[in-house]
């Protein structure tokens, strides 16, 4: 029945909290009481929905669930007012309305508001007028003592504690410079070391990065070494590749001799502070044949029939330079607190940034302890995941702890693949736990785009990874210098690829792409608009090679518009219909455009404005829309 | 590190099993071991998804979830192909596959499969030639028997539970006819029986129903009775609502003596099914200050400081005529079971479709609580929420138990809400867990858009609620004979509402729609396509007034195919532009409709074709779309 017998029932108000506290290393599992939690009150907003928010001001974890209750005062007070409205009489209603505020008192510690309540008390049973006492039943100071101690029987709590990660400024926002140390020498008679990195520095910093990271320091094995090139043996000479960790210097807590020491690490550490600079290490868990596990630990690996222990394979491909760790092993407690010592050794000396290699080909369980456990006590660490795997395996380990993680930008070239991939990355659910970190190159993917593209193309990916990833990172100077020739047709390898050889660069060359990205990185960090990675919007085009996004503060006072050709061989032209709301633009004035990189500025009117971008030029309008300029009369030319 | 180094890793072959068991009234806290699951072998499909499929062969409870685990002999086999596809030394491979053979020996019971894998294992390390060895390590038998017993070391198991409810056929697809009993008397000198509703069975069971629904069959209270038409006070002889549950006569468990007896009513359900019909009784969790209850249990009402009992209200209105139940109280646990026993009281006379009214002002884990007890013992019942309510309220009620749910369907008019709804409804994970029960009207509801859209609005109400959805109803003899005035304008309730007095209704009237809804009801069932939800598809139209979709089977062995006018005045046309796909007709040919009310067929061609519904005459089509002519020449004309 709906209207006749129906009407009177289920009319209950209803009232809410958000139950939050920080968790620390808690698990789900551990007792937790009532005192153990914060409580905000909700705010209704409409159909079934409430909101509420509350404040994290340490790093860690998190976690929050909701609790609701049939809300009796809230509901008398309610249904109180229509019946006064109606001129009923109230008398029995105004000692249900008392009896109410009884039961809190009861609930409530002695103290002035156990006080205040027994007046209202009082005064609702008094003989008082029925309006003075029904006025006293509406004061709000009644509703707040309600609301504090009313009774909440039978309230339900939400099932799931719904867990919050904060992380320092950096785990959203950090520009990435990566470079090998050994080929940091400036003198092309020997490779380079620590102290050479700590002299390269002002270069880093004055192309404007705050995370320099290196590939593995370590000790690199003798035995299976390959060549240059990759090829299967290495001639006398060859340095080897960094990622077959150890050798009879040491394993992944040592520093490579000819790099230096542990002690020129520390010092790197502290370098890069100087500059604003922060060190990220190469955390690679495998060994090479050499590495002092192998014979202090062989119950950590894998091992064959025939007494040897299983290198590393993708059938029909041998990798008989790398063993790796068994994780399946009988001894995987001791292997996974050896691990986690290696992190906590690398903290000791300052770290506090690791990129993580592959961390897809070990278990979700390890890196899901391992982070936990190692942000318990680190809260400001970060893990950047590089995991180039299934969509599903990568959002899995994201899930599970890791603070940043490696895209498919490196392939997503075409307009279109570049806004689908990113909206799913920053409109979708993934924005909550997916911080994607942005790289048109690393030392593995050179791409077809960059081999072939030329100087537009290095531009054009610079300008892209910087303008749409709050994280993003270049792997140099092989970037700078746009080094594009691959190992052979079809393949993503560099020519004389630094992970197998010294090499030296020519930092001064006039071709090199160094004042650009000087000026991204400033542009980064004086547009706070771009800090974010959620505010990235798209706006239409009317040429498909054309790519338009903005990124902007919610107050709009700071909005950045880009319009990028991606084709890196023709001059394209078209109409950009401008969301304007989102970039903060009047409808019904003319405003300004400023374009970072170059200078220019446009005045601009309405939805539809023309761009025309010639590639060999520069690829992409990098715009601040300037809010300030709403007529053509603020424009400094009319001035 | 992506191709180098990196390439050997994470390519384990990974095996999935869905696990499944009937869960009947157990918990998720019961503990479930490792052999209370069947198991079934999952289908890798694509980008981390799998399938499996388990069959449902009793009513009730099931749960389901899916375990994966690292599959060291696939990922061997799989290795061991690619060696010998590359001609590689396999010695040492042939041998470590042996030793998983033999961990599977140790695993599986001593047995046939036992015997075969020690045959496996000992050729495997044979001396025979590396060929014949690895002919027999690559058998199928031999995968077959290593799925079976090979080790599941560290398998992981999805944490949830999800539940399966498996319903009889009536929960999916059901067509409902509401009526009053004491208006079913032939004689307008006397009220109506449940022996005269015995006597109308007959004309429910040829307009092709096959559940009979009854409002409230108990003895009707005195005390604050309404008069007709709802004023307050009721004068000498006026019937009361059948709502105003129990009087000296009895309570739920009663039957009113104007009506019968319990008998009677046992004879009814008896003759019903004689029929092909089952009856619906209404279960009303509320009390008239005349009910036993009131006495025997005062403990379940709420008192007022006065000493009385708290009446429903929603202030300033107040209902002095019903006493809800007070879900609050302490003797909660006595309310409970009593309320439960109604059910099984019912259900022992033979009931097994109930109609809930407003089970949304009463606590969801007390339904969750009584559903789940009901349908444990009896799994062929079946409850109708009468919820007309806030959207989350009602998918919750559906959620915890009920079977079928009442609708907005009444209040959706025009073509675009009508989709919008039904899109909703069928096309979302709604789909799972809600099952609409469209309704054109009820005794609480006469719409706006009856009242004054003529016979049309009667004609096109009736044919979108009987296709649109599975499970639909009508409350007659109201709805056949067309009764559309209501008690004052803007109100939705019936003058003369059968709910407060007793009517005479001459079913003979000319004018019935009668036959218009025996033969809705005959295309229903005999058409499969009709009797689920999850199949409907719109199409698009030219014309906003029109609204075109279809229903047809996986194998498209049925389709029908219907267009509605919403347009209640006029006459409207427009071109349907038809997913031949989604109605199996072909692309490349002619096709026939064939109209199942008018038995006109057309000869339509393509996508595209045109429609023109006058409502004056039928304001819509129901076409059987007929997949065997596929050309002109297939058209009876043409033979």
């Amino acid at each position: 029945l709906v209207v006749a017998v129906g009407e009177h029932v289920g009319l209950d108000e209803i009232s809410c909290d958000l139950l939050w506290r920080h968790a620390g290393r808690q698990t789900p599992h551990d007792d937790v009481g009532e005192a153990d939690w914060h409580r905000v009150e909700m705010t209704f907003l409409v159909n079934d929905r409430w909101r509420a928010s509350f404040p994290v001001t340490e790093l860690g974890r998190y976690v929050y669930t909701v609790s609701g209750w049939v809300d009796r005062f809230k509901t008398w007070v309610h249904d109180l007012q229509k019946r006064l409205e109606a001129d009923q009489d109230v008398r029995i209603d105004l000692l249900i309305g008392a009896d109410l505020v009884d039961e809190a008192i009861g609930l409530a510690a002695e103290g002035p508001d156990a006080q205040r309540l027994r007046a209202y008390r009082e005064l609702l049973r008094s003989d008082a007028s029925i309006h003075e006492r029904s006025l006293a039943a509406l004061q709000d100071e009644l509703a707040i003592l309600m609301r504090r101690h009313g009774p909440r029987r039978f309230a339900t709590i939400y099932q799931h504690e719904l867990p919050v990660t904060v992380d320092r400024e950096r785990a959203r926002f950090s520009s990435w410079y990566e470079m090998f140390p050994r080929s940091a020498s400036p003198d092309p008679s020997r490779p380079g070391t620590l102290q050479d990195v700590i002299d390269r520095l002002p270069y880093v910093a004055a192309l404007g990065f705050d995370v320099l990271y290196l590939p593995p320091v370590h000790p690199i094995g003798e035995t299976g070494r390959k060549g240059r090139d990759n090829v299967p043996s290495a001639q006398q000479g060859d340095v080897g590749s960094p990622w077959a960790i150890g050798s009879r210097h040491g394993g992944h807590k040592d520093v490579h001799p000819d790099l230096g020491t542990v002690h020129d690490l520390e010092r790197l550490v502290a370098a890069c502070r100087e500059r604003g600079l922060e060190l990220a290490m190469d955390i690679a868990f495998q060994c090479s044949p050499d590495h002092p596990y192998v014979h202090e630990h062989p119950e950590w690996f894998k091992h064959r029939p025939d007494g040897t222990i299983q290198y590393a394979e993708n059938p029909p491909k041998k990798y008989q330079d790398i063993y790796p760790f068994d994780f399946e092993t009988e001894a995987w407690e001791s292997l996974w607190v050896e691990l986690k010592s290696i992190f906590l050794f690398w903290i000791e000396r300052g770290v506090r940034i690791f990129r993580v290699d592959n961390p897809h080909t070990k278990p979700f369980p390890f890196w899901e302890w391992l982070i936990g456990e190692v942000r318990h006590d680190h809260p400001d660490t970060i893990f950047l995941a590089e995991a180039f795997t299934r969509p599903k395996v990568m959002a899995q380990l994201a899930k599970l702890g890791f603070t940043q993680s490696y895209t498919y930008f490196a392939w997503r070239n075409d307009a279109w693949s570049l806004r689908e991939y990113f909206t799913q990355l920053t409109q979708t659910p993934m924005v909550e736990y997916f911080r994607p970190n942005a790289w048109p190159n690393t030392p593995d993917i050179l791409t077809e785009h960059l081999q072939y593209g030329g100087r537009p193309a290095f531009m054009q990916r610079l300008i892209l990874s910087a303008t749409l990833a709050a994280n993003y990172g270049i792997y140099g100077p092989t970037f700078e210098l746009q080094e594009h020739v691959a190992l052979r047709p079809g393949s993503e390898e560099y020519l004389g690829s630094e992970k197998y050889q010294v090499r030296h660069w020519d930092l001064d060359r006039p071709d090199s792409l160094r004042d650009l990205i000087a000026r991204l990185n400033r542009i980064r960090r004086a547009n706070p608009a771009l800090h974010h990675d959620r505010n990235l919007h798209f706006h239409a085009v009317d040429n498909p090679a054309l790519l338009a996004y903005s990124k902007a503060t919610a107050d709009r006072s700071n909005a950045i518009l880009c319009v990028v050709n991606t084709d890196v061989h023709n001059t394209q032209s078209g109409w950009v219909h401008l969301d304007l709301d989102d970039i903060g633009a009047p409808p019904d004035h003319a405003f300004h455009v400023h374009d970072l990189i170059t200078g220019s500025r446009y005045a601009w009117q309405g939805s539809a404005n023309y761009v025309e971008l010639n590639p060999q030029v520069l690829p992409a309008h990098v715009l601040q829309v300037l809010a300030e300029n709403r007529t053509e009369r603020d424009h400094p030319t009319y001035r």
